[in-house]
């Protein structure tokens, strides 16, 4: 059933995030608010050299983990820069490298019922040495995984665009 | 690095979610703020009968979308129920069916950067009629896909719980 957006009024406002409370009228007549949290998007990144995978750990407060491990990955909050340019920094100032091959394997909400928050996900090969510098504090660690040990990784995975990018490479390899 | 929590306050609070900014203490003493929205969590089951896959397609206010094709799937709003029985529950009112093969996937928090909202991720096979009424209005209707179609469903996929659990089934069948 068809809706539109009649009205709404941003309740809070955060550094990267904010929450509006928007008001719908649907097809049959009825109407609903709906309390949506607004995001700029992320991007992730399954960057690969055929032998090893290239993950990072970081504390994660939110869920109060010390050192959650998940893909290179960062918010879109640079204006004017596209998704995958966005995943070409984010690669180099996490983990060091840049990649001569880049794929797009899926776009997706990360939790449409309440927050129009976007990932953008990447598989990235045939990588070298690039560094680049944040600007920023990152408590970041690299970790590298080899392939064969893939399923592992997937159990161990507690992030869901890691788990997508992971159980992509599983199930389809470098084929996109 | 290690990392204790200080301190907090609640800065907005909704029907399901609210969001706090709370202040973090890391091992090298250096401090910081971090804005999160706490949210209750949400199952998603994928059901199939070995021959087709039964998703959901609902308005998805917050994203814009109509008619989002998602897993059947619900938040953990009941006092006292566990994942597992919001899972069957959920089962019941969105696609009227009951499952005698239950087997957990995975864990995982949608957006551990800022948003402590967790996925539990099942597959249900072995179906059976089985309806409920939530007792809600619901704008849901089910879309049925064949398994031979899998990957066409993974390709148009837009909802990141979802996805994670149609490449679960695409990389590993049944065996979990």
């Amino acid at each position: 059933m068809g809706f539109e957006r009649t009205g709404g009024r941003q309740v809070w406002e955060g550094r990267i995030a904010a929450v509006r409370v928007d008001r719908f009228r649907y097809d049959d007549g009825s109407e609903s608010e709906r309390e949506i949290v607004a995001h700029p998007g992320a991007v992730a990144v399954v960057a690969h050299d055929g032998e090893h995978l290239y993950l990072v750990a970081q504390p994660r407060e939110p869920v109060g983990e010390q050192a959650l491990v998940e893909l290179p990955a960062g918010k879109l909050d640079e204006e004017g820069e596209s998704p995958l340019e966005t995943a070409k920094r984010e690669l180099a100032e996490e983990i060091g490298k840049g990649a001569r091959e880049w794929r797009h394997l899926t776009t997706c909400f990360a939790s449409p019922g309440f927050s129009d928050e976007e990932f953008h996900v990447y598989l990235a090969t045939d990588l070298y040495d690039e560094t680049a510098d944040s600007g920023e504090e990152e408590r970041i660690e690299v970790r590298t995984v080899r392939l064969s040990e893939l399923d592992r990784a997937i159990r161990d995975c507690r992030d869901s665009k890691t788990l997508i990018g992971l159980l992509w490479l599983r199930a389809y390899g470098d084929r996109s």
